[in-house]
């Protein structure tokens, strides 16, 4: 059998969110109701009871990754969230264009923002040009928003244990990156780092879009500062544990990434923005067209999240009314007998506290294998009298488990 | 948003304590039923399904610690226990006080608990002025009921890993305490422990309790017997990770350490007595009065756990009563709105065992984020239908998230 996972980012809610009922509850959502009807319901601890979750971590327990053993720091799944096709073993960076001046043999910081420049991304193909290959390592880097960017070392055991180049304050200079171990992968990720500041610093400083800024006045964006080195936790990827192939259709990179690294193949998907203005019907079709070929298929919804973010309430609730009539419309309309469902959020997003929390969230399993409960509707608290109980994340197993196509553990 | 966990030792029961109900079912208590009815229960295994906690490793449990991971043994938090105030690293023994008597270089064990004196804190000032400061280690040494006492040794790097120097049998000579492995901190203790005994023995050789116990035909009690080292684990203060202060209201010792341990105030609340006469309204008002000051307020209440222990059903059922009149009436008419409240216990303990149980414990959790369920009463059997399911410890974290003070696990 089949199985799609919906994950609706931030779904769960407090009684406080609409004059005493949560934004899920308060919304007209009759896919939903019905297949709370069919189906059975209960409550997750995303990671654990009173863990507040952030959307990596969460994402990473939802797919049964324990991630109190494989989340080794933001640093690296940032990077993931800015759309770079990171693997495990990777060493990952936040990175700063910053202007420098040459004082003697050194690297002077003039300003750690290089003026908030809005060209980083025209950088981006001469970065990418420097090779790293003399010292075994391949080099990726990618611009963001303002002065930001990621920088990706690849290679055989490379070294998080390194110190960063960012001296974090001005008219200091660039420093020396050194290994904070004895290892050899330490040595070898110190000494990319040190000759990619030496590299980065001759492409940038004869770039042409610096010429034009020093024309104009601006400064100049002739440097790459390095921070915060983190490694990308090799995760055993599900479609090898499960045997089964699986895609992913999402707008927001974070979570294409994760998808990628649980071995998901990620859809394009035009339309799917990762925001509120989503195509939702798209999205649904994508899920249908992917279920023909593969047998597992991870959907995530980012908008709920993003208006409880914004603290708007209405907006959250709207949007699950919008989730249901467009999403869920059009994927019941053209789902095949045989596939089970699961939809829930990675944690609760109450929009009167606009952040994360740790509150439980709530779950709707439906499918052939299902044991129905008594639930009518899908909420917070019709799913805390659910049949399934509470149970923390692994989502995933329990849905591919469902649907017959778990490994044995045991004889 | 502030909050308050009340924990009432022993509070769980079974449907045989009292014809058919536990206490806490039979009770009358119009307070807690009421926070039942705005509120929502679950049921609390203290540590895991099946294990039958200690008070010491079920308050650990609440408290967000991993006792499988923390508890280094009994004799550590036994000390705490005693009201010590010991810290992550110290090295703790039972000590007992013994007569010995001097054959050729040797002490020899006459009777192994100096006839079981009740002078032993007239020893303390005395023991308490031993200097090992020439050994880097500092010596704290309280005395218990009758011979026994705890001697807590502090300092950089002591270790457990040494022998007993107690004997354990009358005519053998006072053991030589040993490092088990070849650690300087083994080492370094064994050397202090040894240094201990000769220096306790010279000054309760010659101390005048035992030149008057002599001159009654009494034992005299003219040596320490140490046994059991344990260390005492470095707790992660739960202030620290959640950038919050709390206080600790509670008369048993115990209690007062682990809270110690966790990085809450400790605070002095005459009539607190950790038994049944406790001043129960004493201990809402200092709780409600700490609460202005800090975020977490601890509040320990004794008295359910001693009337089971003494298998006193009847008694356990009126002590549950006077905490829902004298300490919940107390305290509701003060709180200040916004304040999360959960009410539990450490374990069951039933009255017609005596002795803590494996079963899972109520839990109520009352506040402006709970999301209500439908008990109308507090008590067991509600709680097994509770909208909060069934989890394991974990209390502090919930409670704290539920009040929007837990920091974010993940970006």
């Amino acid at each position: 059998m089949k199985a799609i996972l919906v994950i609706m980012d931030g779904l769960g809610g407090r009684p406080t969110d609409l004059g005493g009922a949560t934004c899920l509850e308060r919304a007209a959502k009759p896919y939903l109701d019905e297949l709370a009807r069919q189906g059975a319901l209960g409550l997750m601890d995303p990671i654990a009871p009173g863990i507040r979750p952030g959307s990596d971590t969460a994402h990473l327990s939802i797919f049964g990754y324990d991630p109190l053993k494989v989340y080794t720091g933001r640093g690296a799944f940032e990077v993931l969230g800015l759309g770079l096709e990171v693997r495990g073993g990777d060493v990952c960076f936040r990175a700063n264009f910053a202007t420098v001046e040459r004082q003697g043999g050194k690297l002077v910081v003039v300003d750690r923002r290089a003026g908030r420049l809005a060209e980083g991304h025209a950088f981006e193909q001469a970065l990418n040009e420097i090779s790293l290959r003399d010292l075994g390592v391949e080099l990726i880097f990618r611009a963001s928003t303002e002065h930001r960017g990621a920088v990706v070392l690849r290679g055989e055991t490379l070294s998080s244990a390194i110190t960063d180049t960012d001296p974090h304050e001005v008219g200091k200079e660039v420093l020396v990156c050194e290994p904070l171990e004895a290892s050899e992968g330490a040595r070898r990720t110190a000494a990319a780092v040190n000759a990619l500041t030496r590299r980065a610093h001759e492409v940038l400083e004869s770039h042409p879009v610096n010429a034009r800024r020093r024309a104009q006045g601006q400064l100049a964006a002739n440097a790459l500062l390095l921070r915060g080195a983190a490694v990308m936790p090799h995760l055993q990827p599900l479609t090898e544990d499960y045997g089964i192939r699986g895609a992913c259709v999402a707008g927001g990179a974070l979570y294409k990434g994760v998808a990628r690294l649980a071995g998901l193949e990620v859809l394009a998907v035009p339309g799917a923005t990762g925001d509120l203005k989503t195509d939702l019907r798209a999205k649904a079709k994508a899920a249908l067209s992917a279920l023909a070929r593969v047998e597992f298929v991870f959907v995530h919804v980012k908008g709920a999240d993003n208006a409880a973010h914004d603290r708007n309430a209405q907006s959250k609730r709207e949007f699950i009314e919008r989730v249901d009539r467009e999403f869920f419309g059009e994927l019941l309309a053209g789902l095949p007998p045989g596939v089970h469902l699961c939809v829930s959020g990675d944690h609760t997003t109450p929009p009167a506290v606009g952040e994360h929390t740790a509150d439980p969230v709530p779950v709707l399993f439906w499918g052939p294998s299902i044991r129905a409960d008594p639930a009518r509707t899908f909420g917070e608290r019709a799913a805390a009298q659910g049949g399934l109980g509470r149970f923390s994340g692994r989502l995933v197993p329990q849905l591919l488990g469902y649907s017959d196509l778990g490994p044995k553990f045991g004889a």
